[in-house]
């Protein structure tokens, strides 16, 4: 294939190069193992995801014909620069920091690895539900301090709870499954394929409901964010979708920080719209704002939703092996694009 | 019936007294007006539990025809004292704070609410077996300083989690159905019962699988104490439990403090064989010591797993309800004990 031949502006010794431009995991060993057996070579960024720029620069230096990015943004800069780029690799599944369209104009892959992570969100909203229906967090707050004071908590039975689930794809799917069969919670579902396919009112499997989103606001006792970050969704959460909300619901967003407005939210706490928020993202990550995570009212994470021992080795390695596939010109496993002008040029 | 007369020592006018030792929650107002409707008069101790030698003055004071306990000791003392004892109530489940064999000796029903809060507690188990495995309470604790690092957390797939536990009653089964129906978990349980009934190996239901002791310390990642204290099980987690423990597991008890030793469970979580401890029981209640609840491993939440707003309107009016029917001479719906004489007497 002729895709395997080497760019003649290399200066490397005609190996083929990978940027890792980021990764929160101590070592990129997988990769470099995984990578190396199909003759790339990897040169990897800092663990902590630098900037636009930073990332332009570390392009710049190494002429990749692969961008695997975990957190950093790879902008339509960064991806104009090779002289010859295959693919852009998302380690993880959204795609917001990757400029798609730019990558799919110079014809490169953009890829991801939809599925690796479905049951860690999905038990990272759960176990954030939870923890603030049982009270788990603010009582474990105080017992630190030596405070042992039942009579303050406020807890609840999870069967009685109703929980909402806005976006119904893969993650979705599988919280509303969990907690319908395994508590027995009424559980509405909502995104506009749902509504078009079947309407408000269907019940898709014992328990979960079709739901448009104003009933799933008047009804919810939790609304859990399963949602891409696309133009369509940015901000979702609003001053204006709080103020429908009518039972005091747990905000729960485990997607990205981007679907919240943090001034709507911090609002909406103060005046008593929400029983408090769960967020494991949050606009202005990696320092989101104090006002936000550092409220009694507010559980955080620190964007962790997708993390397990068994999720990032499989994200780790299954990446890797997609990038392997389109630079050695196969189709890869999970395109985010069509690059038609480099399919048809094969 | 004989039993309504009033007893001839009582100085209060003819009505019948029934004493609430303690209640967690702000007023009497529900007991008061279950009983009134049946003619008896509360009265009630303060919010907080009394000693021992409180509760018997108080009865000693009030001269009941019942005594309705929440935490308070209500001991052979205080059950000697009253010049007729129908009836001792504890307003929750276990009854290890009442001395039941001086009841059952004066003729005295004991009377619990067994099913009230099965929901409750079992959710709290799982709250805070997830509250572990999604590293939700230590990573709130280091965003509450301003500390958003995910590369410092460890989190877990839950459907990959063994889940062990000891005890297979009401809640115990609850929340064996819970992790397996709703998280695909792989549940071992045991109990004396099942173990004679069925045999280890045994599948209750799909996932639910009956184990001896020694396996279920060798492969579950969590063990849950879902156990009455009784003197068979108290100390049950001791220095030697602890040892066999293979896979570090997280230790949930939501039981009663009595049935771990405190000095054993520190040794172990610094010994590295557990991976964390989740309380919301522990031996030294209402002053559990600092050197196990201020341990960063340890979530600590004040025995609040039977509590929800549900669970306590149904327990405060229920315990009242059958205290009515004892006092009238009927059978009580939930009789613990057997107090023939009286029985025979009829």
């Amino acid at each position: 294939m002729s895709s395997r031949a080497p760019a003649s502006s290399r200066d490397n010794g005609g190996s083929r190069i990978v940027v890792v431009t980021d990764h929160p995991w101590p070592d990129v060993e997988i990769e470099r193992s995984v990578l190396a057996r199909a003759g790339l070579e990897l040169r990897a960024g800092p663990g902590r995801a630098g900037t636009a720029a930073e990332i332009e620069t570390l392009v710049a230096r190494h002429d990749p014909v692969a961008i695997m990015t975990c957190w950093a943004e790879v902008s339509a800069r960064a991806i104009a620069l090779p002289s010859e780029l295959l693919v852009v690799a998302r380690m993880g599944v959204g795609l917001d920091n990757i400029a798609v369209a730019a990558a799919t104009a110079r014809g490169a892959w953009v890829i991801n690895v939809p599925d690796y992570c479905v049951q860690e969100v999905s038990d990272h909203a759960i176990a954030l539900m939870l923890a603030h229906w049982r009270d788990v967090v603010v009582t474990d707050r105080a017992s630190k301090q030596g405070v042992w004071n039942p009579t303050a908590a406020v807890a609840r039975r999870v069967r009685d709870r109703t929980v909402g689930i806005i976006g119904y794809g893969r993650i979705g799917s599988t919280t509303a499954r969990k907690m319908a069969r395994g508590f027995g919670c009424r559980v509405l579902v909502n995104s506009p394929g749902l509504l078009r396919e079947h309407g408000a009112g269907h019940e898709l499997a014992p328990g979960i409901i079709v739901a448009a989103l104003a009933q799933l606001q008047e009804e919810a006792d939790a609304i859990v964010l399963h949602l891409p970050l696309v133009d369509s969704t940015r901000r979702l959460v609003d001053k204006k979708f709080l103020a429908a909300c009518r039972r005091k619901p747990l905000l729960v967003n485990v997607s990205r920080g981007g679907l919240v407005d943090n001034d709507a939210l911090v609002h909406a706490l103060e005046h008593g719209l929400l029983s408090g928020a769960a967020l494991d993202v949050i606009e202005g990550e990696p320092a989101p704002p104090l006002s936000v995570i550092g409220r009694a009212d507010v559980i955080a994470t620190p964007h962790i939703g997708f993390l397990s021992d068994a999720s990032v080795a499989e994200v780790r390695r299954r990446s890797c092996e997609d990038v392997v596939r389109a630079v050695s010109g196969e189709k890869p496993r999970n395109p985010c694009n069509a690059p038609h002008a480099r399919v048809a040029s094969k």
